[in-house]
């Protein structure tokens, strides 16, 4: 078994480091891409995921994040919480330790609390700015606002798992829900066939269940870069809205071979396993006049 | 083109009268599924859906619902939502009056608020009195918790909606979310395949997006009927932990064909057209020793 982790943008590859030590001392895939995302979560640079994330309209940081665990197709989420740096690793507590999977709002983070995650001002100084500036000119989001980390990870048991979290759309409505936490179409994760994950524009990812039908591909034969190319390409031609926005998916198979495709040049897969660790440019299909 | 409308339940035949005069006299699908579910949702009868649902564990009724419109893939929800006792109309403001697809808690309120949607108290006395009774023996939920009103559409000029509108699991974690209002998960529609719904235990159902696997196996040749006995059958296969529940899943097909399929026995499809307007008796496939 060729294990691996893969994530989504250049800041993927500082997250995938501590998952790859899991993975290469026979970690669980579900282990590591929870460790994995936190680098990013816990990072004020990263101005789109979780601590340091853009506010929302009312200058207040709310965060959504999801895991999938493909050994029983465990899924554990949250969305609208506030307050707490690390929202996928309470999304793997909803998953383990209560009967539900998804908690959003107030009651998330009652639900974090009671689990003992500490609280904190999410909003850095930049945000805050970023905020004020947006509300006196209303122009319009910063350029680097639908950048979810989504991570995908095979073990050396065989098993996968995938996480997504995000601070979302920065400026967004209070309680605004993208597809990161959304099963299917943020993240899917399936023993039998493969992971995949999605960033990007969530309204329009979400429509065709594209992180599913990415992992469904791969199990009816297709290559996780076939695969990717093929929902990518599905919502762009069945979903004209969704043409000016970018989304992208990253997905591995059984055998640990990766692919991802983007709508729109610029996005970059974070690949780490025994024989690389780097960051490669997508193909994608909309924007300097054709594929690229 | 066979216009149609199925949903779910034995409370799903009231639901289906105003959403079928809407279709008889040519008005559209998503119109017709918004109004429909709006009878379950304000009767306080229907004790998992609306006003006079369960409450959660602190003694609240939060409701969940989402709407999907086969055209353009569509989608609007919201989750969490205290205080409306039309949650799918709710949504389907959201799909059209916003850029956001979903949204939950505090956020949701705000929003139906500002769309002009009247609160109400949404906990009756029958509500209240089961909450009391639950918070001092801790019996577990009372037997009628997880009736989702899901409901799907064909209307004469071909377009396909779907929605799905619940109070959740009786005494859920504050916050909970099942799979209702997940696109996917709870419903979907397309126009160029189909439309599907779900109702039952919505932490498992979420798992396999069955509601999305169903139209794409009506896309790829299946009829509905079959559809639906292809995803539940997956679901109790790949995840033995779903066994104990009930899952059952609605479809109509483009040429107006209907289907349901369910985990277990006693699941109701309430369905109407231009020739019946009755209740089935649904296939299952665990109890009473085998399929039924």
């Amino acid at each position: 078994m060729s294990h691996i982790v893969v994530s989504t943008w250049r800041f993927g590859l500082a997250s995938n480091q501590p998952a790859w030590e899991i993975l290469k001392s026979g970690g669980s895939a579900l282990d590591a891409v929870v460790r994995g995302v936190e680098v990013a979560e816990r990072d004020p640079a990263v101005k789109s995921v979780g601590f340091g994330g853009y506010p929302n309209a009312e200058g207040e940081v709310e965060v959504d994040a999801a895991v999938m665990d493909g050994r029983n197709l465990g899924y554990g989420a949250v969305a609208g919480l506030k307050n707490i740096a690390t929202p996928a690793a309470v999304a793997r507590r909803v998953m383990e330790k209560t009967d539900h999977v998804f908690l959003v709002g107030n009651g998330a983070l009652k639900f974090a609390r009671a689990q003992g995650f500490e609280e904190c001002n999410m909003l850095t100084e930049h945000g805050r700015r970023a905020w004020e500036k947006w509300k006196r000119e209303r122009t319009g989001p910063p350029a680097d606002v639908h950048d979810t980390i989504g991570m995908i990870a095979l073990d050396q048991h065989g098993n996968f798992a995938a996480a997504c979290t995000t601070s979302g759309a920065a400026f967004k409505l209070p309680g605004r829900v993208g597809d990161s936490p959304l099963i299917g179409s943020g993240l899917y994760a399936d023993n039998d066939a493969g992971a995949a994950a999605a960033t990007g524009r969530g309204e329009e990812i979400a429509r065709t269940c594209g992180s599913y039908a990415v992992v469904e591909h791969m199990r009816h034969g297709k290559s996780p870069q076939e695969a990717c190319e093929a929902v990518v390409q599905h919502l762009i031609a069945r979903v004209p809205s969704a043409r000016p926005f970018q989304m992208a998916y990253i997905a591995i198979d059984k055998y640990g071979n990766w692919g991802a495709a983007a709508a729109r040049s610029g996005f970059l897969s974070a690949v780490t396993n025994n024989a690389e660790n780097q960051l490669y440019k997508s193909r994608y299909f909309i924007g300097n006049g054709g594929v690229g």
